[in-house]
């Protein structure tokens, strides 16, 4: 007979050594964090949604040389989706559905876990994922599935606090990595596809309470509330699950919001329902829009703007401009100053057969017979759109912009559906399977301002992966048949790749473990962290 | 809304590049198997069950260089321990509970699927687990969780018979690789801890059709039926559940018998009861006992004989003479005669309470009060023995064996148990807990005709993982607290390793993936493949 603990349990002495008298992160950490390039101190690596790393020990010449440093493993039967955090040594990951580990940053040697006991019918229609945490101090702060905002101690993993956003059992959830801004941390609601009706809180991190809350349906009474036909505001979706940008300067929050609900369904809903497909603006310390672009009004595609909204300053038409960058579901790249909302420019990045073009006011022009029908209609691009929640990258030193895209259509039907609370209100079905065969993925490589397209890295199917640039000229890349790749950002050469065996699904980060650049993916039920051998560094 | 297909279903395209036209494994292949080092073509490495590759481009001036090469993922929820097969560029691998992949061996892409249907109530004691393959001409063999052995067409993984060997529904299971020997594959029963009654199947490769048995717990008229009091041979256990050794000169196959049942209560068994914990050589084309030899008469601390039969020539008071050393749970390093089974040595390899020593003839001579009770007694080894099925490695050139020892003690209780068909069948339990403050393990290499201890490496706990050997004089280890690591074969010493994240609990093996040395070893969810960077070999 054979007796062995579960194989998957490591000792509990690599449980125990808990960090003591790490520093604090503070606000002028994560205010500079895009320049503290030994750490990763939010989801995407600082406030501008760049995912650039200054770290550059890993370049052109020597990515080839990558190799594994460490690998932690999990039985995951979700979409691992997190991107880890670093601070002081310490990683902060997020293992689905309610998971969370602190690791030694160089070793991967475990130093607590934190796990969330979940009600039993959590309600999710994409999976029960989490994509990663926010740091403040000496916290760390999650948003959970069901529908909490909790605070860790990010030295032992206790739970300091924790504050329901609302009932989750009418179908709202959290899933993205939380926002620390000042002394706030700011939590959106998943759920579009159960009529919620979508908001973003913000909280106190010492004490949990709530500072303010902006609905993304505007109520009666509130600017917007006339784009809802009826009751229809009541169930009208417009979730949140990324991550926002944030300018410092400007102290504004910039929000990509989801679907109006039911998807393809738009009778129900007569009106081009904000803040549904809409990048909103807030003012961080109260949480009042400031101003809000919508890209697909009156959406019935399901084509959520929740691309990340990406902060750069570039000339503009002779002048320097703070501009913000966004690909959207619906193939179109948009530029728009994020001061004050201006639409400059939207381009055409995937092919799409809905939109004639867009308007100067930034509009779309919508092309006859594009709608869902009984019947089906083919449209590009496909439900997933695009490009889709996986990180964007913006490289200063290139000026380029790395995106994700997906080519390909889907059938979109439309039907009938009520409302019931906690279920499916998405008023009939896409189709995939019948365009399948002219999907394809790419890395491309894109102007922001003017939208030219510079290179393409094909891939062999639409990626769900993010990507990450680096100051080493760098994009990193995951793919759908299980690769991890090291591209020239000037070129789109591919350097190194590794089949790590399971889809990628995350978005990469980088940072320095003892001393060297060390480069994070989850791929599968693992997380896999890459470096060069000692001493290969320039 | 997101859409995603399940995160972990590779492309189609991936799976359907069908290998075509590999050349078959002949028997002579098999034969060579230990000189064909460019393939792994049994689970040992080859017959003699010293898992041993005579490739040499890694070795210990290059081993810090390696790095990964592919990896293998899938949802796994039970122990992975296969040891892959390689052949002409495919590698074949198990995958809990019931498949098989056809993997490219250089690359990790995905060739073929074969998945069983599995009844819903497996009975296992100790995880639903696969350790791996045989092959011979075009085709795979697996021993199933429901008690069949099978044969699956190497190029597409199609089933082309399948053999009952019981009914699986009163305890019984195959866990182990095949062994395959002329035109027969070979296959012994799982599940000792049920009553069952043991036995061995032998199956024409082509039809499927049992040519013989022997039942490892002997019935009435049978030799050693006497060793059995009343009825007890009826559930006397004596499973089978490790890859026997066999010998083409002498026409022997070397099977490692397990423990008698019910484990921890001998007296509704009194007796020797062969052939439990014992090596039996059969000849092969009959499935004829020739000798047998029995390590622990009349056990009641669990302690099977299922580590490895490692067959070695060598000198041994003056003469040369054809060995077979084995580590066994209970203690002792034995050295005997493979053709006759003639006892040569016993040496203590682990600390053990049990027995005063080993007699001239082979017999342990007991300690008294070391017998389970029911308030419990402390005995060194624990019931997981010294070492337990992981492989064991003998290298030729530096003549030493190495084994994954384990260190502690556990507590036995002794209570009664009524046999009831398809359940434990224990009598009563051994307690892990109280003494596992003692616990440690080591790969330790020994001398093995003295039995000398020459080095060893510590762990930090008892290992699941098997070892392997090459002629690069590397030893490569598996640790439970998820590292990978390549010691020198004549020193111990670690020259390089990696953290996996998960347990490895299955034994490694080296191959030519490319033209270039690839070690492939399971942990956790995956498989991991590491080679030497291009260019970095002799």
């Amino acid at each position: 007979m054979r007796i062995t603990a579960p194989q998957w349990t490591l000792p509990a002495a690599m449980l125990c050594a808990a960090a003591s008298g790490l520093p604090e992160v503070t606000n002028s950490d994560l205010l500079n964090d895009e320049v503290i390039a030994s750490d990763w101190l939010n989801y995407h690596g600082g406030y501008s949604g760049q995912r650039h790393s200054l770290l550059d020990q890993i370049d052109r010449g020597n990515a080839s040389s990558m190799r594994l440093e460490w690998v932690f493993q999990e039985k995951i039967s979700e979409k691992f989706e997190t991107t880890p955090l670093v601070h002081d040594g310490v990683m902060y990951i997020t293992v689905p559905p309610g998971d969370v580990y602190a690791l030694d940053a160089a070793t991967g040697a475990r130093l607590w876990r934190y796990s969330r006991r979940l009600p039993p019918k959590l309600i999710a229609c994409c999976g029960l994922v989490n994509r990663g945490l926010a740091i403040a101090g000496d916290r760390l702060f999650m948003a959970t599935l069901d529908a909490y905002t909790i605070a860790l101690d990010r030295k032992t993993g206790r739970l300091l606090w924790e504050t329901e956003l609302i009932d989750y059992s009418l179908g709202y959830s959290g899933t993205h990595a939380p926002l620390v801004v000042k002394d706030m941390v700011m939590v959106g609601t998943a759920g579009g596809e159960y009529g919620i009706r979508g908001f973003i809180d913000a909280f106190d991190i010492e004490t949990g309470e709530r500072r303010w809350r902006f609905y993304t349906v505007p109520g009666p009474g509130e600017f917007g509330h006339d784009t809802w036909a009826g009751d229809s505001w009541k169930t009208g979706g417009a979730s949140v699950w990324i991550t926002p940008s944030y300018d410092p300067k400007l102290d504004m929050v910039y929000w990509g919001i989801g679907n109006p609900g039911p998807d393809w369904n738009g009778d129900v809903r007569l009106g081009d329902n904000l803040y549904s497909d809409s990048v909103v603006a807030l003012e961080a310390d109260t949480g009042k829009r400031k101003w809000h672009f919508q890209f697909t009004p009156h959406d019935v595609h399901d084509w959520d703007a929740t691309q990340v909204m990406v902060l750069l300053d570039s000339e503009y038409r002779g002048e320097v401009r703070r501009l913000l960058v966004t690909a959207n579901r619906n193939g179109f790249l948009y530029l728009l100053d994020r001061a004050t909302g201006e639409f400059l420019k939207a381009t055409q990045f995937v092919k799409q057969t809905w939109a004639v073009g867009i308007s100067e006011e930034g509009r779309p022009i919508r092309r006859p017979g594009m709608e869902p029908s009984a019947e089906g209609v083919e449209v590009f691009p496909a439900v997933a759109g695009g490009t889709n929640w996986m990180s964007p990258a913006y490289n200063p030193d290139t000026g380029l912009l790395y995106v994700s895209c997906r080519e390909g259509s889907a059938m979109y039907y439309k039907g009938e559906t009520e409302y019931r609370p906690g279920t499916r209100y998405w008023g009939s079905m896409f189709i995939n399977e019948p365009t399948m065969h002219n999907w394809f993925g790419a890395v491309r490589a894109f102007d922001p301002v003017s939208g030219e397209r510079i290179w393409e890295h094909r891939l062999f199917q639409p990626a769900w992966a993010g990507l990450l640039s680096t100051a080493g000229k760098l994009v990193f890349a995951g793919t759908s048949d299980g690769f991890f790749k090291a591209l020239d950002a000037e070129s789109g050469n591919e350097l190194w790749r590794i089949n790590l065996g399971a889809r990628v699904q995350a978005s990469p980060m980088t940072y320095l473990g003892g001393g060297r650049q060390m480069v994070a993916v989850a791929s599968g039920g693992a997380l896999f962290v890459f470096g060069l051998p000692q001493g290969r560094a320039n």
